[in-house]
């Protein structure tokens, strides 16, 4: 069916392959990413952008053996079809399937597993080094994207990285996008640097001739070296990588594998820190995808047919978008802002409507954090509206820059509990545990999208102090009638019954109210509680509306270890009820449907049900 | 008694002084800071190496119109004796008194609260957007050390602020150390930067000549910038500051206030950020401190009476690094890892030994982290050692690097638990409760400095996946006869009674002791149980040495919320039992003696005794 796809075995295949059988299979790899992909769901753009790039790679390292660590991870499509995965292909980021992102349990190519962003540089350091203490041989290098370049453990890496005596790779895949534009003075740089390849053309050039003579490579180097050394700084700049350290080498058109793979036979050659500067573009050889690359990073598996949703909004991240426009509009202290997620976080029309009040700080979430305290301390409402798995990033920042001055900064938490295909890393089931434990800080979750505008207005109006809201990738809610205003410390009872009480926090409602349905059906009488805030708990409150039942089921879309049913117990365990804690035990949720996983880590209805009628049958 | 000093009553009084005034008014200051911080303890070589800064601050920016963040913090008490605090010195860092950061509710010229390193870029360009919102004049400065600047997020900062339109300073102090040498390709590029004064030397003499002419400054800034635009880089080449964006005055003698506050006036009308780039000398005028900056970082106050201690070794830094020493000469895949606190974490006879086997990658947490992952997933024993609460600062990368991928990462966790003097922000107090809710995550904690030996030996030999080892400031022991080997998830029951039980952490083994000791004399029999492995709990074990007490007291040093008491109190649910947990209610633990803090935390073994006198009596 693919000719020359069908031919590559093992990633050394592509090594003899000429510039037309490249181009060939290149293109071949397009037609495969674009039709699989469209069924499966998946990073479309971004690997669409480095089909080259992982040939080249491909034919100048000797993998598994030399090891490439792949900053961020979803552009490895291309490698992984080339590794012998290609007819495990349809089965992408579905539960048991392949994983959208680098794994080491799935293959020995796969180096590192990555998943968030600038980690790679780190890594892939400290595997060189290891192998060097070892007395291996081989290479180590990392891809790492001018996006994910503006992360700071990014550059922490190229500040260690650069004093480095053996021979250590960077290769800049350098797209000019992040998931969104990229902002920031480093990406204006990039594009200066994009613009001024003479050096790299003279050299190169120079190279090619001595190349070409046998056995004179490494000394054709080590003369380069020399030249550039003595008079290079006359003639050119040193650039910023330079200045770090590194021996620059690019920009190199990251389309063409025959110049990508002899720029990198060259880095092989040399002694120290390399950093190989290679342009591509973003959903190369799509037109849609190179036209929108925001649109196409990620598309979602075609559907049979329309899903139903009772709402005006497709999803929570919509809803929050156009609640927070309609709140800044009469409370001018509001900002906005966000590490490089404009658009998938909902902010695009505040963007537009307030650029003032807006602020994209790229893949930066440290300093997003900081900023909005430094927003904050000077009596601003910044709002910071961020993925749960990558606020992880500014852990410290929120708890020592904004908890411990109690200052009044909004986290609106994205993607809170499953995300479903995207898998283990990205799952955001950690920030109800290290949240909660940070002084002054306050939880809130929203079961619906009504509920979710009111905690937004309460927050950028009368919350004194940090306050987060967090809120699921998607649209699972749960609407109900005549919900009670929302009040901080206090609890929605939704209805009242004598034989257990359920308590939720925020979407898990859905769950909650079909396991009440399985219930009543079979004749129990349920309290049914939305929590809505979840941290801190009012402990006289709890006990209030717990008194009439003995048996309490806590369901929470995030980790048991610090869960909030953790919580609910300490606070009632001098009341002898007996209180089931529902929420992930296992910290590590693979990739599959999120209606799979809550299945898994028995949080269905069902399995809810039972739980309450065993108890309740003690 | 100080002729200058006593005269500046608000930091306006320096303005008008001459250089003759000034350099005396900085004798004092320097006389003043070494009489009352070898009373008191405190950073010293820091303090004396801002001096002149700090004057020159003053004289450039209205405080506290203009806001000033320091970096870092610790380097503030001139700033703090010069607004108004002098008076109250003796009380720095002790209980009620003084703090030895900056804390806004300090003193309204204290801009913003800072403790953790690289923070002061983010917090003072959200400071400043705050203002040009709400239309306010004024400058918001900040202040970076050269070290701070090795940590990542500064560079997420420098990336944002380098894109800005609005004028902001960055204040580079560059003393070429971080609390230890510096180390990493930054380190050595701003050696480079300090040894070509050239172009700034050129540009400040034309800029005199045109300052002499009154009110033509602005107008000569605007033609030193285009000159410096059209003609600069053709001179010499943009530096690393410049390529992102900010325009570089600099260096300047950082002990030259007029010349110091010259270059900040200058640097005040120039639209866009500036980076001025000031040298200074750490410990300047202090012999000892010029020549030993890292031993006078911080200094301890003058003991009446040499403090008696049990053991050959002063503190757990001491004894970590002496039993680090002898493992890693039988087992050469240990490697160590710091971030910049080789002297404090107790790494510097490893560093000597095994050199191959050290890496200091500089304030860099996040990289440190990664980067022994790195090591660990090609078979090497990493041991990162870091401070609990800089730990924070590399939350997602031990998730999502080390536990997610499970690697034989092992932590050493110093200064775990209240550190007492240096305060809120650094209290180690969360780690228990976030390291707890991390898949595959192992927490063991040592009651003395056998069982330290003992648990870094099991974790770098036997152990499978990360292991965290956390361990307190200081030398707070119990020892006791007969201990049982270390064994994973199994707590040692030191001695059984039938009232009570106390179950401890650590170094809270001394203070449990105690409380055992009240009790056993009102003729109670209490058993007492030294956990050791924190997390995870066997609940089997748990139930089985916990079975003929109805009352449990847990004890712990870190923050109620998500700790083990907690997870105690979830296990043991269903029991009946009477359960205490002994943590810090309020995750703000403020400055003062440790042994004052457990005692306002309820953690004192009068309470104790009390609490668990109160359950036996229910």
């Amino acid at each position: 069916m693919y000719k020359y796809l069908d031919k590559i075995k093992s990633p050394s295949d592509v090594k003899s392959l000429s510039r037309a059988e490249l181009n060939n299979l290149s293109a071949e790899l397009r037609q495969f990413l674009i039709s699989s992909v469209s069924q499966t769901g998946g990073h479309l753009a971004s690997n669409l952008g480095v089909v080259e790039l992982t040939l080249a790679i491909f034919r100048a390292f000797d993998l598994p053996q030399d090891k490439v660590v792949w900053d961020v991870g979803h552009q490895t499509y291309v490698h992984k079809i080339l590794t012998g995965r290609r007819d495990r292909f349809s089965t992408l980021r579905k539960l048991g399937g392949l994983s959208g992102f680098p794994k080491t349990s799935e293959s020995e190519y796969d180096a590192f597993n990555t998943g968030h962003s600038s980690t790679s540089i780190s890594a892939a350091l400290g595997m060189m080094k290891a192998k060097r203490l070892k007395g291996e041989e081989g290479f180590v290098t990392c891809v790492i994207g001018d996006g994910a370049l503006t992360g700071g453990m990014a550059y922490e890496a190229l500040d260690a990285a650069g004093a480095e005596k053996e021979n250590f790779i960077v290769i800049l895949n350098d797209n000019e996008m992040s998931i969104s534009k990229n902002v920031g003075s480093l990406s204006k740089y990039l594009t200066r640097l994009r613009s001024k390849p003479t050096y790299f053309r003279f050299k190169t050039e120079l190279e090619r001739q001595f190349m070409k003579i046998p056995r004179v490579g490494r000394a054709t180097v080590k003369f380069l070296k020399r030249i550039k050394d003595t008079f290079r700084h006359l003639l050119t700049p040193k650039n910023m990588f330079e200045n770090l350290g590194f021996t620059y080498l690019g920009p190199i058109n990251g389309h063409d594998v025959k110049a990508v793979a002899h720029v990198l036979e060259t880095a092989k050659m040399i002694k120290g820190p390399v950093l190989v500067h290679v342009v591509t573009k973003k959903g190369k050889g799509y037109e849609l995808a190179e036209n929108m690359p925001t649109e196409y990073h990620g598309v979602s598996a075609r559907k049979k047919s329309a899903e139903c949703c009772g709402s005006m909004f497709k999803s929570y991240s919509e809803a929050f978008g156009s609640a927070l426009v309609k709140i800044a509009e009469k409370n001018e202290k509001i900002c906005a802002v966000t590490a490089a997620m404009l658009e998938g976080t909902g902010l695009k029309e505040f963007s537009q409507n307030y650029p003032d009040r807006f602020f994209d700080v790229a893949i930066a979430e440290q300093h997003a954090v900081t900023f909005a305290a430094g927003l904050a301390k000077e009596g601003l409402k910044p709002v910071f509206v961020v993925y749960s798995s990558f606020l992880q990033r500014a852990y410290d920042q929120v708890l020592h820059d904004v908890c411990l001055q109690n200052l009044n900064v909004v986290l609106c938490i994205d993607r809170a509990g499953l995300v479903g295909e995207d898998g283990e890393t990205h799952q955001g089931i950690f920030d109800i545990s290290f949240l909660s434990h940070m002084p002054n800080m306050t939880v809130l979750s929203p079961c619906n999208f009504d509920e979710l505008e009111e905690m937004l207005v309460y927050a950028t109006s009368v919350h004194k102090g940090p306050v987060a809201i967090r809120y699921p990738r998607g649209n699972m809610d749960f609407v109900y009638e005549n919900p009670s205003p929302f009040e901080l410390c206090k609890a929605d009872v939704i209805t009242k019954g004598k034989d257990a009480a359920i308590v939720f926090s925020g979407h898990m409602g859905k769950i909650a109210k079909e396991a009440y349905d399985i219930l009543k059906e079979k004749g129990k009488q349920i309290t049914l509680i939305n929590l809505r805030t979840l941290y801190p708990l009012d402990e006289n409150h709890i006990k209030e509306i717990l008194k009439d039942t003995d048996v309490v089921l806590s369901l929470e879309d995030g980790v048991k270890r610090g869960s909030i049913g953790e919580l609910l117990v300490s606070i009632l365990k001098d009341t002898g009820k007996k209180v089931i804690i529902k929420a992930h035990n296992n910290g590590i949720v693979q990739h599959g449907s999120a209606k799979e996983l809550y299945k898994i880590s028995s949080m269905n209805a069902e399995k809810i049900a039972d739980d309450i009628l065993s108890k309740i049958g003690e």
